[in-house]
């Protein structure tokens, strides 16, 4: 006879197999896809995804739950099984009342006004037409108060209602304490640096053939621990990682004069994918086999990015490789030079092309802005205004107009609302991940230099992949680094960087 | 308020979006998929097949036929679309029938029979261990006479009952006239042809690199009008084509030492692809936007493979790319040669290998087999004897083991009984059209020895194509050519095509 629990976890395989099925046609359609397709695509994903949500809003997982709640499973099974169970019926019950607290004249609302300000989105940003997008943001502003105030607990403000849904258990008051201190640190370090000596870009700007690139980069991430066995890499528009388990499908794009973005967005892809590949295979389709946060999962990738990708080490290891593989156009350089130039610093406008030093003043700034509307205390009309004040203070530039100013992301025309700070969680926990397992290893830097990657993966392994979703972000930071969130290792690690890139 | 032929038509709609994803899973698996992703992959495939299956027999189907059956939404359309209408209806009826008259426990046992026995099947060939499949075979045999009894309809045997599945409406007391006469015929060709100048194969054995074959069959079935904006080209181990409308997936294989397989491969899924292209989009989701049948379906195939593929024109037309794509190791070749080389006939064991002038005996060698042992005139214990027999009889050759004999095929471990006659038909059907279309544009050697296929192509989207289910085969046939199925086109191509090669 089944039991509530059984029910439960094979009802959710269904919804696994669901979702990882959209995920292999979305990939497809960023890779492969004949441009012809895309309309069938849209309708084959659409059904998909209602028959997905069908399922994860299905009343009898409330049952079921009810049941396992009630305790009738627990006598059975032994300590650690009745601990991996109890956080499974955990995450299930917090995934199904998400889904059910949600009015389904809400849910089709805000599915109808995401698509349609997207495309107003698109053109208002090609034609910098503020204007044109303002009336549509504010309607998404109004639909998303009103999704906040369905989904909202006791003590949360709305935008944490919202932020939720990326990083468990975030709540703006607490990012505000870790992030203040860090945007002076951060203002201040940008200042410093303007005194140094500033990489002069040759090697990034030199031209290396795609397919030399394309085995150097695949060869790094290779030598990574990424397993082409339950994996692979392709070509698409914009660099992604999608699957879980035993497939997971990383993209990466090339440029003939950009081998260190090429190199820089596959490690990052590569990273993600490094996550994928290490949640328990047993687990999927459970709590257990997924990925905890959108913080965790990008201090995955920005670990391998940065603190692998752009360190000294890593350039002295990799530089025979790449010399061998890119070819005479890597003559008169030297892993110093390619060193120096993974780390220029350059505040700019545009959040996707900055560099480490500025990434976050960039999230920093949609922070402010995103709170202040969901609070009601920014009018549509002034967020203009608003965001290029930021700008200045936080980056030191003038943005010349909405296009490379507040048109720039998509995010808010998608609604996604509390999402930007999880790119600084990234980097935070990418630190302290980084910090603890210098330590338990006794020196990352001697295990870069030798391209030694095995045991930094393992300790990601034992400390971050294996548990899936079984502890929340802030609980799994304190267990693998002793510590909660800060960002005192992110500084201390950037400084030290970059103080020696630019010979401070 | 929806009709019921909105019901149907719109309920049919996600039929096919859950069939095109199970196509395009396929695909990926057979081209993209990490080795690891297999288990994943085939509970996904399991449950869209569940979905699928739901859906085409969803009682509400046969209320909704009745429904149309009963003429209410006659009056209502001009002439043109309700001829569209009952068609679509007539045909749904057709699969919902087929689809419900199998009792649910007998669908549960061939789905089980079939994943065991095409596992003995395997490991049977292998060991060329005749006796570890027939225990499988024997109950194969039996469910499929089950299968017959419940599809049966007046007047048609078992056998018709299991073709009909893959060619509606083909009998086998019809294919008998036209098979017995066309085998005499064969082995009489074979025969004579023995006394002629083989082919010496020279340049189908030279090598030539990959990439570059690559490059030369891809233009040739871009010349041939397969759009790459709504389909693409691959590689697998086996070629097929998969998908339909403005998503159809060739695949393609190479080996350095024969380019003329690879270029046949190729323009034969070109043809199938063409096919699916040519289907009227707006009608995907009904049988109005579906190939009526296997046959006509590889008439397409062996069309371009055979009728342009190996003709004097099609070489002489080619040949100047084919020097240029394939470069040095052409060199001393031509047209004619490759003609010849293409043109090889040679009697041999296994029928994927074989050429097309005794191709169709060894389909001849099936269709008795398999016309007794579902008549249960044939006892399992006896089929390598009987099978052995014919291909001295057809053939002329004598074979050495189970392996190169009665094993070599899946198709019956799989259960598909009634299916390699199509393989035939296929040939057959290519003739007729060829010729029709032969007459109707004024000589097709005369477009092809100038690389203008576009006519060609016109009158089978006119003719086939666009048609869909609308038609039966055999009224499609008669409609295209003036002329039911017939064995004419094909030997009198065949001969006059084979003498020439063999200078006769």
């Amino acid at each position: 006879m089944a039991t509530a629990y059984d029910a439960l976890v094979s009802h959710h395989r269904e919804v696994f197999l669901l979702g990882s099925t959209s995920a292999l046609l979305g990939w497809d359609q960023e890779t492969y896809m004949p441009t012809g397709a895309g309309e069938v695509r849209a309708e084959q994903l659409a059904l998909l995804a209602r028959l997905q949500h069908e399922r994860a809003t299905d009343p009898r997982i409330g049952d079921w739950l009810d049941d396992c709640e009630a305790g009738a499973e627990r006598a059975s099974h032994g300590e650690d099984d009745a601990a991996e169970r109890a956080a499974i019926v955990r995450e299930l019950r917090r995934d199904f009342d998400r889904a059910t607290k949600l009015p389904p004249a809400l849910v089709g609302e805000l599915a109808e006004v995401e698509s349609r300000a997207q495309q107003a989105w698109a053109g208002a940003r090609t034609d910098s037409d503020f204007a044109g997008f303002a009336p549509w943001l504010e309607r998404m502003v109004g639909l998303q108060q009103q999704k906040a105030d369905c989904l909202a607990e006791t003590g949360a403000s709305r935008w944490d209602a919202l932020a939720d849904c990326y990083e468990p258990g975030m709540r703006a008051a607490d990012l505000e304490r870790v992030f203040s201190p860090l945007r002076e640190r951060l203002v201040a370090l940008r200042e410093r640096l303007a005194g140094g000596r500033a990489p002069n870009h040759a090697f990034v700007r030199a031209k290396f053939p795609i397919p030399a690139q394309e085995r150097f980069v695949n060869a790094v991430v290779r030598a990574m621990g990424f397993d082409f066995e339950r994996g692979r890499i392709d070509r698409s528009t914009h660099p992604f990682c999608t699957g879980t388990g035993a497939d997971v499908r990383l993209t990466t794009r090339f440029h003939e004069d950009n081998v260190v973005d090429a190199l820089g967005s596959t490690m990052h892809e590569g990273g993600h994918g490094l996550y994928e590949q290490g949640l328990p295979v047993a687990r999927l389709g459970t709590p257990l086999g997924e990925a905890v946060s959108l913080g965790i999962h990008e201090s995955q990738s920005r670990l391998f990015e940065n603190h692998v990708g752009r360190s000294r080490a890593f350039w002295e290891w990799v530089w025979p490789q790449a010399r061998e593989q890119l070819g005479a156009g890597a003559d008169g350089f030297a892993a110093a030079q390619a060193f120096r130039d993974a780390n220029l610093v350059q505040p700019s406008l545009i959040r996707v092309e900055a560099d480490e030093a500025t990434y976050d003043l960039h999230v920093m700034v949609r922070f402010e802005i995103e709170r202040e509307l969901i609070a009601g205390d920014l009018p549509v009309a002034d967020l203009p205004a608003r965001w290029n004040g930021l700008y200045r203070d936080y980056l030191g530039v003038e943005v010349p107009d909405d296009r490379r100013g507040c048109l720039q992301d998509v995010h808010w025309s998608c609604g996604l609302f509390g999402y930007f700070p999880t790119y600084t969680l990234g980097n935070l926990y990418a630190a302290q991940f980084a910090a603890a397992a210098d330590r338990a290893l006794g020196g990352l830097d001697r295990l870069i230099g030798r391209g030694d990657f095995a045991p930094l993966v393992d300790w990601l392994r034992d400390n971050v992949h294996r548990h899936g979703r079984r502890y929340s972000p802030a609980e799994l930071c304190q267990r693998a680094t002793g510590a909660p969130l800060s960002s005192e290792p992110f500084f201390t690690y950037l400084e030290a960087k970059l103080t020696d890139a630019y010979e401070l």
